[in-house]
Formats: C-alpha cells, sequence, structure tokens
C-alpha cells in the first residue's frame, strides 16, 4: 500500500489530468474543431468536468487530506503546499453538486459557437439566452456556497484565490480618477500613426509572431501559435504551449496580442516541472498570470528599449510600410492613447477603462441590479462615461469578449490587477537584474525569462497570489507604482 | 432510478466517450501538438484507457448485462444488439488487468515520435527497442485470454471481430497466386506516367483535396483535411471528421490517399446518430472500414467514369502538367501497375502482396518464429520474392506504416480483406442503383453515399461484419469478384 502523500498525489494528478485534457479540447474548438462537432464537444467535456470532480470529491481525498493534515508538514514544503492546496480545492467542490459543474462546463462548450455567430452578426439577441443560461448557473454556483455578504466574492475567489471584491473595489477605486484625468488630458493628442494601418501579408504577420516567440524564447518543439477569433493560451503541459491570436489584413495588432499570449504561456511553460501534473504546480492565480502576460506585452513590447533592437528587423519584413518611419515615431505610434472600443486593443492607460467598466457590470448582474437585456445600453452609457466614445454596434460592444459566453464572470479583474502586479514585478526584476532595459536593447531576455521563471512561475501555488507577490516583491497589490508608470510614460507627450 | 437499459447507457456512453476522446488525443498528436509534448500525452492516453477501461468493467455492468440478457430482448433491435455488444466487450475487458490496457495506450503513445525519427533518419536500431515493448505487452495481451490454438486470433478479433486467422490464410492463399500470375504478366508494362510526376503547388494540392471530400459529400461544417506523417482518418464524433494526408511538391498522390481516408470518414460521418455515442453505434469491424476507404479510392477513384467527370478540373488546376495528356492517358497512368516500395502508394494489383507480407510476419512475430532484430532482412526478403523488387532503406520497408510503432498488430490483414469486401459491396450497390458508372461519370456521389450510409454505415454493430456483409451482399467474404474485377481491369492492356 503506498504511502498517503502517494495515494493522494495519485488522485490528485488523475483531477489535474482531466483539468488539462478538458482545456485542451477548449482550445481544439476554439481554433481547429469543425463547428459542427460543438455537440460532441459539450458533451466530452461535461463528460471530463464530471470525472474531475468526481476525482476531486472522493471521499478517500478527504480522509487522506486529514491524515496528511495530522502530520504537520512544513508549510513552508511542497509536500505542505501540496496538502493545503488540495484542501483548498476539495473544500470548494464538496459543495457544489457534481451535476451543476458538468452543466457549467457543458453551457460553456455549448454557448462557444452561439456567440461567434452573434458577434458575427452583431446580434445581442442570439447571445441574450446563451448568456442567461450561463449566469443562472453561475447564481446557483455562488448558492452553493451559503449566504454570502458579496455573492461575488465566491467568483471572483476562483480566478483570484482569497481576493474580496471589496478589495479589488478599493483598488479600482484608487485607480479609476486618475485614469480619467489621463485620459482627459491625451485626448487630443495628435501622434501620426498612420503607418500602423495598411496591407499586412498574413504570412509575414504569422512568420513574425513566431520570429517574437523564438525571441523572448522557451526550449523547443513545445510552443505553437494559431489563428483564433479571441486569442487565449492554452496547451496540455508544460511542454505543450498553444497561444492563439487573430491575424488582422490592414493592422499589425496581432503581434501586441501574441506577445500578451507568450507572458500566458511562459509562465505555463515554466511551472514546477515536478508538480506540474498536480494542482499545487498550478499558476496560483489569475491576476498574476495577467501580470505576465502584461508584462510583455506592454513593459517589454511596447518599450523603445524592445523597438530599438527589433524595429529594423520589422521594417525589413514590412519595407513599404516602415520605409521612412524612424523608431521614435513608431514607439510614438504604438504608444498612442486614444480611446478605443475594443478591450485587447486598448491602449495602456485606457485599457483600465474598459476591465473597470466590465467589472461594474459583472456585479450588478450577480447582485441581481441589471437585466440581462439591458446589457447593450449599459455597456454604451458607460463606454460614454468612462471613454467619451459611442458604441456603434453590438460586435464592438457587449459582444466582445468570450468570456461571458463560457460562464467566465469574475474574471475580467484580473486583467487590470494584472496589469498593476506587473509594474511592481518589472521594477523588482529591474533592481535586480541590473539594466533590464539595456539587456533588452541587446536583445536578450534571457535573464528576465529565467528571473520570472524562478521567482514566479516554478513557484506553482505554494504560495496564495498576494503572499507570493508580498515574497518577490516586498508589497502585496499596490496601484502606485503602476499609476507612476502610466504618467511617466503617457503624462508628458511621448517621444518624437 | 432510471431503468436498467438507461443505467447501462449511461455508463457505455461513458466508456465510449473516452474511446473517442482517446483517437481525438492521437489525431492531435499526430497532426498539431508540438513534439515535445508527447510525454504529456502519453500520460494523458493512458489515463483515459485506465478510466475507459474501469468504466466497462465495473461490476455493475455485469450485473445490468446479467438483468436486461433475462428479458429475452429482440436480437434484431437496437436494444438487443448494445446488449449483445456490450456483453462481447465487457467479456473481453474482464480479461485483461487495467495496468495493462493503459500501458499498452502508454507505450503506444510514447513510440509515436521515435518511429517519426527512425523512419526520417531510417535507423531501425532507433525503432527495436519500442517494437520489442510493444510486442512484449502484445505477448502479454493475449495471455489474458488463456491458451491459445492461434494466438494471433485474440489480436485479430480486436481489428475484425470473429474472424479467425485460419480463415484469413484460407483467403489470403487463394489470392496470393493470382495476384502473383498477374504481377508477372503485367510486369513489362509499358504505360507513360511522367506526366504524374513534376511541380504541384501545395496549396492548389490542399484545395483540391478539398474538392473532391466535398464533390463526394458530407454535411456542412463537419469535415476537415490536416498534413501528417501516415494519413489515417480520425474525428470526436459523426459531426466532426478529421482525416489526414501527406503532400508531396512533386506527385499528387496525396488525392488517392485522401478518398481512403474520406471512405474512412463517411463510414465515422454517417454511423446511426441516435446510437452513435455509445459501442452498439460504432462501425462493426475493420475489414468493412476498410472497404469503404478502398472503394472510395479504387471503384470510384481509380475509375475511367469519375475521371471523365472531373479530370477536367483537374487540368484546370495544374494546367501545365495535363495539358496535352487526355482522360484516357490519365486513367492509364494511375492504374500503372509496377511493383513498388510502399504499401499506401501501391497499385490495385500490387497492393495485396504488401499486406499479405505483414500479415505473414506479424504471425511469425506473435509466434515467436522471427527475432524482431531480423524483420528489416525478412523484410526485404518477402519484397524481393513477393514483387522482385530490392529495398534500399529502412525507411522505404519495415519502417514505412506508423502501426507497429502504435502497437497495431493484428490489423494489416483488414486492408486486403476490406479491398475484398469493396468489390462485393460495389457490385450490390451497382446492381440496386442503376448504372453507377453513369451516376459518377456525372459527378452524382449522393446515391451511392446514401446507398453505402444506409446499408452498411447507419447499421452500427448491430451485425458481426461478417453477418452484415451477408444481409447486404447475399455472400460473406469471397475473393472471387475481387479476382474477377482485377483481372478485368488490369488483365487486359489498359486503355489507350
Amino acid at each position: 500500500m503506498p504511502d498517503a502523500l502517494e495515494q493522494l498525489k495519485s488522485r490528485l494528478g488523475d483531477y489535474q489530468s482531466l483539468d488539462a485534457l478538458a482545456y485542451l479540447l477548449a482550445w481544439d474548438q476554439r481554433t481547429v474543431m469543425p463547428p459542427a462537432g460543438f455537440q460532441h464537444r459539450a458533451n466530452h467535456i461535461s463528460l471530463l468536468q464530471r470525472l474531475s470532480h468526481l476525482t476531486l470529491i472522493d471521499p478517500e481525498v478527504g480522509r487522506l487530506l486529514d491524515k496528511l493534515e495530522s502530520r504537520d508538514l512544513d508549510p513552508d514544503s511542497w509536500d505542505g503546499a501540496l496538502v493545503r492546496v488540495a484542501r483548498r480545492d476539495y473544500t470548494k467542490a464538496v459543495q457544489v453538486p457534481v451535476e451543476l459543474s458538468s452543466e457549467m462546463a457543458r453551457a460553456a462548450a455549448e454557448s462557444a459557437p452561439g456567440w461567434l455567430e452573434a458577434k458575427a452578426t452583431s446580434n445581442f439577441d442570439l447571445f441574450l439566452p446563451l448568456m442567461e443560461r450561463n449566469v443562472d448557473l453561475r447564481h446557483r454556483y455562488v448558492e452553493c456556497f451559503g449566504p454570502q455578504d458579496e455573492p461575488y466574492d465566491v467568483l471572483l475567489d476562483d480566478f483570484e484565490p482569497e481576493m474580496k471584491t471589496s478589495e479589488v473595489t478599493r483598488i479600482f477605486a484608487e485607480i479609476k480618477p486618475e485614469l480619467v484625468q489621463l485620459i482627459a488630458q491625451l485626448r487630443d493628442s495628435d501622434v501620426d500613426d498612420s503607418f500602423l494601418t495598411g496591407d499586412f501579408d498574413l504570412d509575414e504577420q504569422v512568420a513574425l509572431d513566431y520570429e517574437v516567440v523564438d525571441l523572448f524564447g522557451h526550449r523547443p518543439k513545445t510552443w505553437r501559435i494559431d489563428p483564433t477569433e479571441h486569442p487565449f493560451a492554452s496547451g496540455s503541459g508544460i511542454d505543450d504551449i498553444r497561444i492563439t491570436t487573430h491575424y488582422y489584413r490592414d493592422h499589425l495588432k496581432s503581434l501586441f496580442s501574441t506577445m500578451h499570449e507568450y507572458g500566458h504561456g511562459l509562465y505555463q511553460h515554466q511551472l514546477p516541472r515536478a508538480w506540474a501534473d498536480l494542482p499545487v504546480g498550478q499558476a496560483t492565480g489569475l491576476g498574476l498570470h495577467e501580470s505576465q502576460s502584461r508584462l510583455w506585452e506592454n513593459l517589454v513590447g511596447r518599450s523603445l528599449a524592445f523597438w530599438r533592437f527589433f524595429y529594423p528587423r520589422l521594417q525589413e519584413r514590412f519595407p513599404k510600410q516602415f520605409r521612412g518611419v524612424d523608431v521614435e515615431q513608431f514607439y510614438a505610434a504604438i504608444n498612442k492613447s486614444q480611446p478605443s472600443l475594443i478591450r485587447i486593443e486598448a491602449d495602456e492607460v485606457t485599457y483600465g477603462m474598459h476591465v473597470i467598466l466590465r467589472f461594474e457590470l459583472e456585479q450588478d448582474i450577480i447582485n441581481g441590479r441589471v437585466e440581462l437585456k439591458d446589457l447593450p445600453e449599459l455597456w454604451a452609457q458607460k463606454m460614454h462615461e468612462y471613454l467619451g466614445i459611442d458604441v456603434p454596434d453590438h460586435a464592438h460592444g457587449v459582444l466582445q469578449d468570450m468570456h461571458w459566453s463560457s460562464g467566465l464572470i469574475g474574471y475580467f479583474s484580473t486583467y487590470l490587477l494584472g496589469t498593476v502586479m506587473s509594474v511592481q514585478i518589472w521594477e523588482k526584476a529591474a533592481e535586480e537584474l541590473g539594466d533590464l532595459d539595456a539587456q533588452i536593447e541587446r536583445g536578450e531576455f534571457t535573464p528576465l525569462r529565467e528571473w520570472l521563471g524562478e521567482n514566479i512561475h516554478a513557484q506553482g501555488r505554494k504560495y496564495a497570489p498576494q503572499e507570493l507577490l508580498q515574497r518577490v516583491t516586498g508589497s502585496t497589490i499596490d496601484a502606485k507604482p503602476y499609476l507612476a508608470y502610466l504618467k511617466r510614460k503617457f503624462g508628458a507627450p511621448v517621444a518624437a
């Protein structure tokens, strides 16, 4: 009879693998699956969810946890963390009926094609019943945990462990007025970015994306990039990393989205090998996950240092487009701040308002303060209020993100939390690595990649997000470095 | 409490879905997976096999079967067939330890990259340990079923239910001398096929494959075609059909391989919708599966009728290559019979000898009459004896097929059994559909597709292969129509 720890690992390994397979199936559905296969997919994802849930809540898991907790394992050891993380997951899972969690997985898979069609035709009415179904399931999910002062906490905790809605509200309240002011200040910027629009050969764009991902770095034969409607990162393990992007013939925006997904992929790629097939070896929270994607997208990918190194390569690939545009002009253009409709294409200044809008709407949804049919109008009102722009159609408004079609409510705030943390992490990395800018200007990404790997990725879920952040940067989440960074970068007219 | 039948269906549905997922993962591994992910893949496929096996052999399944068998369900009803098929699968599965079946699945997934590398470098030594592992597992598998007069029967039965090795031997013995004679007679054919070699744009080849698959017909948004090393058909259900092919820049042979895989895909596509997520709704055997692929590849795809319809389209796509070549010349070229090295590219006459060679070697392997290290030499000897050609390297010899790297021993004979049955089925279809050739010459494939669907595909596993063939054609497997067809088509000099 294997030791209790080995028994627990074996069960948790099955649980984690079933979960990994569900992620892979979601990738498959959104990249390669023949669209008519969605019903098979929903059946299969729902089955995997049922089996993974059953594996986790098996009473024997509870008994093994009891036994292992009585051993007083070192809380700083991996074994100690494994038990702590498993207890957390187990305690949550036993409160949720298997039928509900499997139905949630089914609804997400079944809604995907409806969202695609609704977005393609800008038809909210097509989407409304799907959203109603997903929201109803989330209400039922929240109820599993008993009466809550703040029901949204239940959902948030699944994405950002141990974070409370009130804390997010406090952080966003600190950010919002500063952003509003900065946006107003930058509104009439006349930076020329006309050369970012044009004709960008799609094969060249694909090659460019691979060039950047290879340059940033990874182990050989482990990554791929595929087109999809709404970009995301996935894969089946640390040696199978799949990021996705949406190519546009007339614009290079896919490149920045790829850098963003590289950051997500890198986190998955550098999880601790010895623990990566167990829950304790996964990413500790989505906020820190986003900190990695935002770091590579913005602090690397929209930095002058990076483009001093990389711009000649870009010019070589698209000579017609960038002949006669110097690097400072290019840098100014990719950092032009201007209210726009699509979150994932927003500049660093306006980005936060897109997230705050969704965070507010989601709370209203979960607290029953809005009717779902009114979402498009509320969306338009907030876009007008926060960014001063009009939403021309639902595809560029409430239908733009895939999250709600997958039942991912409680997720959005992690994008801004992550952005905030990315600056804290970046500043710490720069302090420890010496002149980070100079390294990047020389095209040296290994020190940064390895520093992130060692300090964040390879820690898995050994520590909760804020504890890990505290250990790495000396502070829990703090909006001040982020706001100072934005003012430094955008407060004065951008270079050139 | 649901009825026993509903309970059984629910369990068998899980079993079937886990199996379907393993197939999809194998597709993923051979088409899109980053190669370094193979270890994750092996873990996941092995887990799925363990779970599906455990689901099937759950004692409750046995009790439900006992209960349902006592009800004397109509043996011709779907419910009766469901119970009969489940009993067959259950009876076999309970004899095999779960650890063994999951290890077999793992070994197959782990061997895939080794086979790719061995083939690419034509290095049998790389492949030998993988083959030894797979063969050893098959020996252990055979032993699970107790002493056997003919151990190979155990393996054969997994691919061709209720067929015995002795029966295959008898059929092949009838075929072999006739083929030897026909091959000798055709050896010095001087048909000009030089225009089949040249420069065929890969994008055009991809478009051509989709054109043919769409022309043969299927429901919308259900199929895809991807490149791979060794072509196969897969998918995750009747509305998610994925065929694969291997493109060569200098030759159109991918087209015929695609027609072949279309036949496999169509079988999966037309399985009975109401039963397709249960074991009883699957294909009844690999021989009949091959009959479908060989039918579309050869009886349609290498017919003069088809090319009278399709050749102008091909000429339009590759004008340089086929300008000045008329349809009769083209037809003669694609039907040129000439001993060659690669089974899946062999003409209809020589094809059978490739299969017989493998069938003989596999029996020697399973009966321990050969050492695996001697396989390349034995292969070369038999190729010389049967086809009169020399094997230049292992990549064009013993390493050419992916089957043995996946542990698929017992499979090969179904290729020739299927080819034999394809002619019986074709002749019956022609009898019932009226002038099948004329329909094809008009580009009408719907009658044939629907006839096959109704008579074969939609029957699922309601009948064992030979019983189904008997019901459809009035006869069990019979080599005479096949041999007569070959002599008709090849015995006299081919047209032009």
